[in-house]
């Protein structure tokens, strides 16, 4: 077992696209010419129960080897940092069965989008000594799988960092690891983290997906591909993410969600009142919305 | 003036983001080193009623010269081709109390991004021997002014031409001028045309400003850039438009961007229902949307 503040011997558990930005922007640590003393990481042991995703990943170079997930349980008393990389109802029930099989010691952190679900369930399910932290690195890219990972996205991205205890060893690793992959870590609790991901994540998830379905309907005479431009492109652009797992937010992140949805169709209900009140009450909505946003960003 | 399938002397009304961008791709075309008789620009004269936007066009090259809006009348019987790049109820006024001076022969297309209420106009106010057709190119960004002009998002774009009358003159310099900037002419009526733009174009415009709104609300205590990431800022891009002329083509296209706008709240309804109804049942939903999508483009 690795003392100190360092990663160690890392295993990441998912080896979709989230696991493999990870392992790239690990193994990059592990590799370098820097003494071993400071060099965060020792090595990256990808997992996953489909053989065709841990193949592709390791051969993009995210892990030193790659495991079937059946067998990871034999490697975890070796292991200093578990990753679960997976959709949230994956993650929880990787912790549910495996969780209380963590050595003391080990650090263990998820990157899923709903911090409030993952959190209680590392509570309940890790062992005290177990150092847990929820993660979120806000990097993702609506490509699944090992191809779509792109560890250039987590330069200077956010990486949410939920306490689930008062461990400060646990913050100081994961701080570690978000900034040994060039993300800027940023610490709030659950809460926060869930009603601001739902605004700034979850509802343009749902507003693409909800996009193509309306888009399907107009299609009906199969013209819209002749007007859509890149208008269209950005706007659907989520829509395109893995069903399962925005799936798996989502409902984790239920009621956040939909309340986000129902202010986001008072927001429309709000737009549509002043297209029929006419371009200069319109304008002057928009032009509200639109000084809004230079606030926020 | 010019005989024959050619622009000739071309007048931009209009210095902002498409008139510019227009002006720039049109005026590549004036000075290549083409004989005369195959070229399809003489010159670009850019009006605005701002000596601002005119004179940040013109430094960027996207005329030959510039002139005030109130000036052109005077000019209006020396031009072969004048393009309308205003707000769309700019175009409307423009059509209302120019168009019956435009000379005989003169090919006129406006770029505004609602087509029927244009085209009205165009068959109510132009002399029936100017040559006239209802353009959209849609390659526009949301950076407003000619600052924002990018020629290149021209290339292989939808233009969108609809017909005013029956005027084959008017249809071939409208593929002319569609061509020479690089474009796709893409011939549609009014009606189809408002439909499907309704939904490829309008309704993101409005799904941007009602997430900015939403991120207003949700950005009390100020903590939303802190989990804001690439997600956040695709979603939100189009609401960085110039709220006038959002204003403009919503107001001009209510009819079917209320229509749009309320089959998305259905669809919005549908997502929250879905994700009541817990993991399974959402990923059918996004996986039947996401099919569907792939389908379209």
């Amino acid at each position: 077992m690795s003392g100190g503040n360092r990663l160690g011997r890392v295993a990441i558990v998912g080896a979709g696209q989230v696991g493999t930005m990870l392992g790239l922007a690990l193994r990059s640590r592990a590799s370098d010419a820097r003494p071993d003393a400071v060099r965060e990481v020792d090595r990256v042991v990808l997992a996953d129960s489909s053989a065709e995703a841990l193949e592709a990943s390791l051969a993009r170079g995210a892990g030193d080897v790659a495991l079937p997930a059946e067998e990871l349980p034999g490697l975890l008393p070796e292991l200093d940092t578990v990753v679960l990389a997976l959709p949230v109802p994956a993650i929880q029930a990787w912790l549910s069965e495996l969780g209380p099989r963590l050595s003391p010691g080990t650090f263990v952190l998820d990157t899923g989008s709903a911090k409030a679900a993952v959190v209680a369930t590392m509570r309940e399910r890790l062992p005290e000594r177990v150092h847990a932290l929820g993660g979120h690195p806000m990097a993702g890219s609506e490509r699944p799988g090992p191809g779509g990972a792109d560890p250039a996205r987590l330069r200077d991205a956010p990486f949410v960092l939920v306490p689930v205890r008062n461990d400060p060893t646990a913050l100081a690793r994961g701080r570690l690891l978000a900034t040994a992959v060039d993300a800027r870590p940023v610490e709030m609790d659950a809460a926060t983290h869930d009603r601001l991901v739902a605004t700034a994540s979850h509802l343009p998830h749902v507003m693409a997906f909800a996009l193509a379905m309306v888009a399907a309907g107009t299609n009906g005479d199969g013209e819209l591909h002749r007007v859509a431009g890149t208008g269209f492109a950005g706007a659907v652009r989520l829509a395109r993410s893995d069903p399962a797992m925005v799936a798996g937010f989502m409902a984790a992140n239920a009621t956040e969600v939909q309340a986000a949805v129902s202010e986001l169709c008072t927001a429309l209900a709000r737009v549509s009142a002043a297209i029929r009140g006419g371009p200069a009450e319109l304008t002057a909505l928009l032009a509200g919305a639109r000084a809004d946003l230079e606030g926020l960003t």
